[in-house]
């Protein structure tokens, strides 16, 4: 979620974007706030405001929120509606009102009354759409793509207007910090999808898009203020619906992020809570142990996993409680709206590990009893390939409970990687490494559901990751878009931007040439300089390459015990066989292949993807800390 | 099995005890040895020499070994017991002669006839026993026992009429060459069994005792010659029984060592192979790959994990082919036969991980069929935690699969402890590293049946591995005795014995005193040093604490997330609750406890284990790199 997530130093980094303030008394504060605040509007907000006929679960739980709107009745009459209980929680100023909505109901609005003795009648009018089932909406983000992961904020700014609000606590925008709103938006992404579409894009992962009111660093996203508005800096709720269609349209997919572990602080829901058992109390502010092995640990203390899961992640970040069935509702309800209002095609889960596994595992199942292509993909920074699979689904490691979570981030195998490329060769260092990660995907009921990457908003930047080496950064991106899994790039890392996650948080660069007047337009080739071209160049052709290989996509794979730093591996289908050779040592190399006879098979040459070459497979040099991508020529069959 | 098994650097040290001598031939004598031998005696054996009545399994395979045996016809006839079939195979000189042995049999001895027209009758006189059902055999090794591994060779010299014998390849003793003989016999530790059963030792486990009749490094054990035969340098059959007895007598258990993988290549059974697959055959000698990952990873080259498999472990150890039924039963017939001959309590698997699979989980059953008891614990020096619970039973990790192995050799909590005690605090550092891998935990069905151990006769000892550094050594002592699993010495550990495997062997050193003439002898206070008598009392108090203590053979762990490099856990049950607490960093620190309310409950002191004083449990100071063990005194009830 944050750069605090690192497994290295996660409590040092914690809370560098809040460095600036520390608000001891939040949670005071919160405590406070439970009680009838007499300035609420009478009908403040009815939650989900609109829903859809013929979901695969009939019930719907709206939350109603107002001044003291418990002391009213609540009516409806729309056929195929029934409403079924009414609520009344700690806070007067909520209901919580079950609606039973049959597949026979006709879509349409419908009054909610809310009636009090001798006041006047409170009205909702309550929409009930008709689903959209075009083919292409909630389609799944599956291994035959390439998502590239944006901040909203420091893509482009595609719209001046929005930039800042008075009725928003950040006011203005401020390129020179790292830690100020910068203008960004959808439509400047809208702006560049021709962009991501040449570079061999084919699905688009924004860190949250919704609303985060926050006084501080709301560009961040994962402190959520309204679950169901698109924080006005990025634009309309509408507009994000129109630039999913956009992106449809063109081939690309869509993954929205979800936290459900934490919501911001300044939210109606966390300022006038519902009850209080809506967050997890501590006496005083308490803060996560970040230690995941306490959920997935036999011996562990019962405190250390109660810190690890109730514990905050952050002072403005309020841990939500999942065991409470209201906010279990509210959340599930909140996601499953999304994809039916906008289409989108994948969640990524934030901070998966810290969330309550059995709603979790609850939540899995309700969304995909709605949307059963829809993927989803957990934020799991952990220490090892079992602990990542502990929760996978499908029993694997974790046993007599499925998590039902399909995928998770694998930053096992980033780290492998990264140590087969920066590492010293040994049994189980240098590419002895990863080969070893990549060996025990025997641990999950499906690796290639995981989502694979060398970067993302909370952790140094590839290229700075491999000293700012060519060969290496090349060797990389190869690996990326050539291993099992979902591969997943961070904006601008084609182009070369760099910088490390701590301790200034310059992975959030802005990308030069999203802004009006910026001296640089590193969106085109002109802009670029000769070594920034080059590596566009290299990830474009290798992705767009990918995007027509479905032996890249999901074939087979199979790799070979490494031989003095070079590690092999083999993508493979009845269509084609690719060859991947990455060379560890500082020295090239010349090697035989007959070693990897299983599947180069009577094949005598094979083509470089990326120079087109043909190269002889007798012997084949590779370059010091190079990867080679070479699609095999069959031979003349006999 | 040899140092060369260490994770990091297998290959480099792989044939080290044979570096005097490489035997680059071995394999086409083998290959040549095909075939009948004119020399051979009519019938020079029967295997097994005899058996049991009342056996689980009713079947028995006999070998029959013998000049051009196969053109003899076989006959018996004794109650209740049945020919069922007669194997000829490849090489003449094998008959494979299936019997059935009832329940009704009534033991005895009775002749097996091999017979052909125009020549004398052969007869073998075949005995069948009573089993021995007497309480405390085949009784298991548990994690109540304290687990003392001792290389037979070189722990004392009790007869020294059976140093060397003519009619076996390697001559004399010389106690100045690791690689030689140096005379130490099962009389030898038979002498010492008070000092053992002082120091709190429960179990013995013995580096293969049986006969290695190789002309170089045959001390070593594990290039075994005679499968049915205690090698005459340590004793006789009826020695090793009589030694196992004592041990029994005592209170001791006694821990088999077996090699399913390899055979040495001078027994008769690879001289003069009943077939050619009796081994795996390579066109040239090709070694084993030693990659355990290649079995487990789902991205394998089937060859790959060929070499794994079938590679040889050495020139000079011949790889069985465990998918030849002959060797099957040869094998598991063997194991049942020496349980059954002389009550040992368990069994400890030499490679584990390079047999092949589906033998080896129904060589357990078989096992566990007869002497549903008995331990059995296998020799895993792999990666991590996940790979080591890919071969233990349970279906916990490797799916759809049961090896039916109870417990490994869990070298990855050995690393842990090192890492804890010799590394830097972080996240996954330092204790960090022991509180992750004790986390991971639930990937075994039951990691308490994992022996646990700080070294082995591959491996450097424990005193060296911390700097010969007392405190660190005393800390690796108490986690080894108070951490879950069956805790495992080597000999002299206690007595402070050091050095490293590698390049020397010297870990192999003799017991000082254990030879007539020796200039010390440390099996006494008088014989030892002030350092090495305070290491012994260390031990043998925390060993024989341990003995009386079922909170720390059975009893549950609760481990604590480490702060400020201070890592805490619990051993509790109904009976006790010990608290250990390791100070990994250089400088003493006094801690609090208030963190571990959920074991330490009302107690406000406990008595330190090794020292018998009080503790107050308010604050605790802890030295350096110093691990406490505390046993709470409960509070008084209110």
């Amino acid at each position: 979620m944050v750069a605090g997530l690192s497994v290295t130093q996660p409590i040092i980094l914690l809370s560098f974007f809040y460095m600036r303030k520390t608000l001891l008394s939040t949670l005071c504060c919160l405590l406070a706030a439970l009680g009838v605040k007499a300035q609420t509007p009478a009908l403040e907000r009815v939650e989900p405001m609109s829903w859809w006929v013929g979901m695969s679960n009939p019930n719907l739980q709206l939350v109603v929120h107002g001044s003291n709107i418990a002391s009213r009745s609540v009516s409806l009459s729309y056929p195929g509606v029934k409403l079924k209980a009414v609520h009344k929680v700690e806070n007067s100023n909520y209901l919580f009102v079950d609606l039973q909505v049959f597949s026979s109901a006709v879509p349409g609005t419908f009054p909610i009354k809310f009636k009090k003795a001798g006041e006047k009648d409170l009205t909702y009018s309550y929409t009930l759409n008709k689903r959209d089932k075009s083919v292409g909406r909630a389609q799944g983000v599956t291994s035959k793509d390439l998502i590239y992961l944006i901040m909203p904020d420091r893509f482009s700014n595609g719209d001046a207007a929005n930039d800042s609000f008075n009725n928003l606590r950040e006011q203005g925008i401020h390129r020179d910090s790292m830690f100020s709103r910068h203008g960004g938006d959808l439509q400047g992404i809208m702006n560049h999808l021709d962009y991501l579409k040449n570079l061999g894009v084919t699905a688009i992962w924004l860190t949250p898009e919704i609303e985060n009111d926050e006084p501080h660093a709301s560009y961040h996203g994962y402190a959520v203020t309204d679950y169901y508005k698109i924080d006005p800096r990025y634009g309309t709720n509408d507009l994000y619906k129109k630039f999913v269609e956009k992106c449809h349209s063109m081939g690309l997919k869509v993954i929205k992020d979800l936290v459900h572990n934490h919501a911001g602080t300044e939210g109606y829901l966390i300022q006038d809570m519902p009850m209080k058992s809506w967050v997890h109390q501590w006496p005083t502010y308490t803060k996560s142990n970040f230690r995941d092995a306490a959920v997935m640990d036999p011996h562990a203390s019962p405190m250390d996993r109660k810190l690890m899961q109730d514990g905050w992640f952050d002072h403005r970040m309020a841990d939500l409680n999942q065991n409470n069935v209201y906010v279990q509702n509210y959340l599930t309800q909140n996601h499953i709206w999304w994809v039916e209002y906008a289409g989108i095609d994948g969640f990524r889960l934030d901070t998966y590990p810290y969330n309550e596994p059995v709603y979790m595992a609850k939540w899995a199942k309700d969304v995909k009893a709605e949307f059963p292509k829809l993927s989803i993909f957990g934020e799991t920074l952990v220490w090892s390939a079992a602990n990542q699979a502990f929760f996978t689904q499908g029993n694997t490691v974790n046993r007599g409970f499925d998590t039902q979570l399909p995928g998770v981030t694998d930053g096992v195998l980033k780290d492998a990687i990264y140590e087969a490329i920066n590492g010293k060769d040994g049994w189980t260092d240098g590419v002895g490494r990863l080969y070893s990660v990549v060996a025990q995907d025997f641990l999950y009921q499906d690796a290639t559901r995981n989502t694979i990457f060398m970067d993302n908003h909370d952790m140094s930047r590839l290229l700075s990751m491999v000293g700012e080496d060519i060969p290496k950064y090349k060797s990389a991106m190869a690996m990326l878009l050539t291993m099992r899994g979902v591969p997943q790039m961070y904006y601008g890392d084609e182009i070369l931007m760099k910088n490390y996650s701590n301790p200034d948080g310059l992975v959030r660069e802005d990308f030069p040439g999203g802004w009006a007047g910026d001296k640089q337009n590193k969106f085109t080739a002109e802009g670029r300089d000769k070594k920034e071209n080059d590596a566009y160049s290299y990830v474009s052709k290798l992705a767009n390459y990918r995007k027509g290989t479905t032996a890249l996509q999901t074939g087979k794979m199979m790799q070979f015990v490494p031989e003095n730093g070079i590690y092999v591996y083999f993508r493979y289908d009845a269509q084609k066989t690719v060859m991947i050779m990455f060379n560890s040592s500082e020295k090239d190399q010349e090697t035989t292949t007959s070693r990897y006879f299983e599947r180069i098979g009577d094949a005598k040459k094979a083509k470089n993807v990326l120079t087109d070459e043909m190269v002889g497979l007798d012997k084949v040099t590779i370059p010091a800390k190079t990867t080679l991508v070479l699609e095999l020529i069959p031979g003349v069959t006999h």
